[in-house]
């Protein structure tokens, strides 16, 4: 059989990627992946062949580094935060079937939700949600579903993909599900943009404040639970809810 | 300023550390943390004196290692998983404001939602919740409505301490939530105890199976969306719920 590492890399640098990551890089003949993120480890690796798509094109990258693994090479697909969190691992996983020779191995990495909420703090201390806003593969019903759901069940909510040309309004819609669902207007939000790269910059600031703030598709957005909590400039989820 | 790093190694051994939570323990003179954790890095960091406390006396820890850097060391808190989920890192910073020297580092690590997944396949590759069933610090209220919601919004649910001695019919109760609010019996689930530590176990199993499943605290469980499939031996979600 031959190896197929579906490698997370974390939000940015070298910093951020595990000895297990690095190692199943090493060990790879090819590295695939999107441009941007072969383009983030290519230089440790000068000598490797590297296979690259533009955005989008998900599937032929993902039958690609199948192909390449299936004619006999060991191949690492690279995926930015964690492989399985809104990364290849799944596509790569429903494809498998038609792939005999090829041996999936998913590395764990550090995905944006907690790399960000490292930056701005402690968000994610209690029950929470990851949710994306894109609507490419999902209806916005679904999306919006959920929110109203994790705004009733008081969960700290980490968006992913808070926007993007075409769903500029979309992060404001989403902050006024929370409200009408009754959460505070001064909720304490935060985002986080570029983790981990070169322009990192965050914000703490209220619910009211988000559903006003523009924001773009490298930033991740931090919605609190009716617990969260400013201290100094840090947002801060308490752990649980009896005195200490 | 003295710095004291929240460091998470991630879910067992080196391989899942990241170059910068390598680099923290690195700088530090002390090595604080839950006894479990710290002699999981220990044997790397001979040489560094550690400062180590059971089980349930994280307030006492987290104070231990506020003191020792303000008087003038650095240190670094070893968390499994990621130090913000569930971690020392919210206790740290709501107990910051006492200890006036100490400047606070959260260094992001890999989840037990994350690696638990990748051992199973891809569940978590859309919209999930992360939900604690430990009810010492938040009333089983809060948590059974979460479940709910969870539930309603047809999420991935990862669930974090499904169990203990005391709350041994917790995980059929979760279960018994999610079958109430119409998810199906035959619902794909997967478990994984001893994430990247010797003794690793996972199961795929269905919702109406997991309910009767007897699991320890060392495990990670994982109840479907509606879309989430069993191919092969792995658990995964679609990306999306548009024909591709």
């Amino acid at each position: 059989m031959n190896k197929l590492y579906l490698v997370g890399i974390g939000p940015g640098g070298e910093a951020f990627m595990t000895a297990q990551a690095r190692a199943a890089m090493e060990k790879a003949d090819v590295l695939c992946g999107y441009t941007v993120y072969v383009d983030l480890v290519k230089g440790l690796y000068p000598e490797k062949e590297v296979f690259t798509t533009p955005m989008k094109r998900e599937i032929e990258r993902c039958r690609k580094a199948l192909e390449i693994a299936q004619e006999g090479k060991t191949v690492a697909m690279v995926c930015s935060g964690d492989a399985g969190v809104y990364g290849m691992a799944g596509p790569i996983l429903e494809l498998l079937g038609e792939y005999p020779n090829v041996d999936v191995e998913v590395v764990p990495g550090v995905t944006s939700a907690t790399s960000g909420a490292a930056v701005l703090g402690a968000p994610l201390m209690h029950d929470f949600c990851v949710i994306s806003l894109s609507d490419l593969l999902t209806p916005m019903e679904k999306i919006e579903k959920r929110l109203e759901c994790a705004a009733v069940g008081d969960f700290v909510t980490c968006i992913y993909n808070p926007s993007s040309k075409k769903r500029s309004t979309y992060l404001e819609k989403a902050c006024n599900i929370f409200l009408d669902a009754g959460r505070s207007p001064e909720t304490v939000c935060g985002w986080v943009k570029n983790i981990g790269r070169e322009g990192q910059e965050s914000k703490v600031l209220t619910l009211k404040e988000l559903a006003k703030e523009q924001v773009d598709m490298f930033t991740t957005v931090f919605i609190g639970s009716s617990a969260t909590k400013k201290l100094g400039d840090k947002m801060v989820t308490p752990r649980g809810y009896e005195a200490k």
